[in-house]
């Protein structure tokens, strides 16, 4: 069964799901058939609904975690180093140890159940390093990977991400990704979920204009997102989030919470997925060294804006109808993640490994006909509040 | 909460969900967030998510069923009908029957529970009848809904639909479209899930070019997605699809039995969501009045296709991990409907009523990391037999 691979490969970067590809990116875009209202449509064939030739360079599993997925140009231990290439071995070495401290902190919590660690390699540079811990005690299902990608974009992109029109046609453009990212789904229903993601990409300059700019932006954010509002719980992840921006700029906060509102919006539903955190995107437009201090204080923020809350709901005592209006904010999970986030639909149109993408799915989820929590219930102020997010400190 | 209306509408007639819009749909397309690489990444707030400006004429909620929901110029009993509005009401016709057989087929398998109705209308003309229930004695969710539509579809479409490019810049186009649409989703993990969708749509000259042609399409089709194959059952439905087909023309059969296999193909999964049946659309290179025969003999074969299935299944003795299995293919079937099916997405995004386009979600559905049923299994054969599809009859 050619769709069930053993080799692992890494979660989306989301946006940067390019990486699994190495040879060539194209832009064209046949019309985008969800926005067809019909006929004549093109059918939905196999060989029609992959829009534009990518190639993936497979993965290899590998038996042990190398000390480094960059290459021997970029790693600073093997040659002189730039202080470009030492972003990039310093965010490697980041967000591995935010895999590590992660993964330490839940199988604490789980008392017994491990993780399952997939890792492997690319023959052209770059790896991951998956994780997976599968009804554990207190977790239904816990994945925590990370990545590094050298791929080529298209020059398209390069010049949008430029943001300026240029008359030269540069071929394709090198670049490296790399990032944590990391779903947290717990079985008790007042234990809520956790998001998180950390990405650094940089862009080399085309092959044919070596003298074209590098670029590189950070991308990533926290966010929470329970079945029932416990206040306390709230403005604890919250504050925590608020703290770890405001050692680097009280906009931030503020800026990034927002942003974080806009992003986890079902708007088919005209809710959000959760009760928010931080979040941002392609940000390069501070100083690159605070940007990855930053990057670091919001990854080490993790655990202690997560696990305390763990910890003090992991045994509550509830009800089937509990369990069931969890499963029901699952079903939203599942449909933001299928529908709206951008690294998984990506992903999945791009052929990247299914079983990595999808490893934020809950366990389980569900979706009831109509369902209205009755108002002024525990289930409509969570409703409520996803509905009208709020400023919780 | 201005998400959760008390007012229906129907299911999409996929892919005709514009007719959840009386004013205008645009075709201009933004780019593709989905095929983008990556930044710089058009955010994805609540403003920008929706492509382009829809306006949507609210459905109002109707105490009871009306004979007709065409527009009395189209309503042969009110006037002189021309043989196009006699299709149009002949289908409406043949519709309501299908949706009342196949209900009253499923409420004498369930032998108690009933079917929850919602009737609405649209001020401008037309409406629908949505009936579901869930949580029954052998059905987890059942939906079977009918609607009628006028709509105003974007010239660009009626161009394409017309196969030509013309000089002339017509108006918006004015449309018709009707269909049933249903998905049966039984308890037992034995006992198949089947979808159906008929429908019939039809545009008026763009009223400023009132010489253009009239255009007409049929659609529709029905598949079979069960958990276990038991080959006579397999063999059974797929028989009663040919003996429809083939009292219509020969070619059908074989024609619409693999572009079944192709529609519902889940790309990122390389395999079907299940074992197929019959689909087709925008056929329109018929006799009209023989492909309205033929989609009336399709929705009559719903009934003795299946129902027998469902008898001889829904009693039978299951596991936990009999239950389980199905509720990973349930998984597959949420990710079909939310990333691939054509009125879902459409729907998704262009603001249908959310709880009519998703009930063809099953209840409950399940992701566990990379599951691979071991070869051999019943498990094996039927994840086999959706990558490798095959010839039932």
């Amino acid at each position: 069964m050619a769709s069930h691979s053993l080799v692992s490969s890494p979660h989306p970067l989301a946006p940067f799901s390019s990486h699994h590809h190495h040879h060539h990116l194209c832009l064209r875009h046949s019309p985008n058939l969800s926005t067809l209202p019909f006929p004549k449509p093109i059918k939905n064939k196999p060989n029609h609904s992959l829009r534009c030739a990518v190639s993936i360079e497979k993965e290899v599993p590998e038996t042990e975690r190398p000390f480094t997925f960059l290459r021997d140009s970029d790693d600073s231990s093997h040659s002189s180093s730039s202080s470009t290439s030492s972003v990039r071995a310093r965010f490697e070495t980041m967000i591995r140890a935010a895999q590590d401290s992660v993964c330490e902190a839940i199988e604490a919590v789980e008392n017994g159940p491990k993780f399952k660690e997939d890792v492997w390699s690319r023959p052209g540079g770059g790896g991951g390093i998956s994780r997976v811990l599968q009804d554990g005690n207190v977790f239904e299902k816990a994945g925590v990977n990370v990545s590094v990608v050298y791929g080529v974009m298209p020059p398209e992109a390069y010049r949008a991400a430029k943001g300026s029109a240029s008359d030269q046609k540069p071929g394709p453009v090198p670049f490296f990704a790399a990032g944590v990212s990391s779903v947290l789904h717990p079985k008790n229903p007042f234990a809520p979920t956790l998001h998180f993601n950390y990405r650094y990409f940089e862009t080399d300059a085309p092959k044919d204009v070596p003298g074209a700019p590098r670029q590189w932006w950070f991308g990533g954010g926290t966010d929470f997102t329970p079945a029932y509002i416990f206040e306390d719980d709230v403005k604890h992840f919250h504050s925590i989030q608020k703290q770890a921006c405001d050692k680097f700029d009280p906009s931030f906060y503020p800026r990034f919470k927002k942003w974080c509102d806009d992003y986890f919006y079902i708007k088919h539903r005209d809710e959000r997925r959760g009760l928010g955190g931080i979040f941002f995107d392609d940000l390069n437009d501070y100083d690159q060294e605070m940007l990855l201090k930053f990057s670091t204080e919001c990854a080490n923020s993790v655990v202690p804006a997560y696990i305390p809350i763990v910890e003090k709901r992991k045994d509550m005592e509830f009800t089937e109808q509990n369990k069931a209006w969890q499963q029901l904010r699952r079903g939203r999970y599942v449909e933001f993640n299928l529908v709206y986030d951008r690294g998984t639909t990506f992903g999945l149109k791009t052929g990247g490994r299914i079983e990595s993408i999808l490893v934020s799915l809950p366990l389980s989820a569900r979706w009831e006909y109509d369902h209205k929590p009755e108002e002024g219930t525990e289930e409509w102020k969570l409703l409520d509040a996803c509905i009208n997010p709020k400023e919780w400190i």
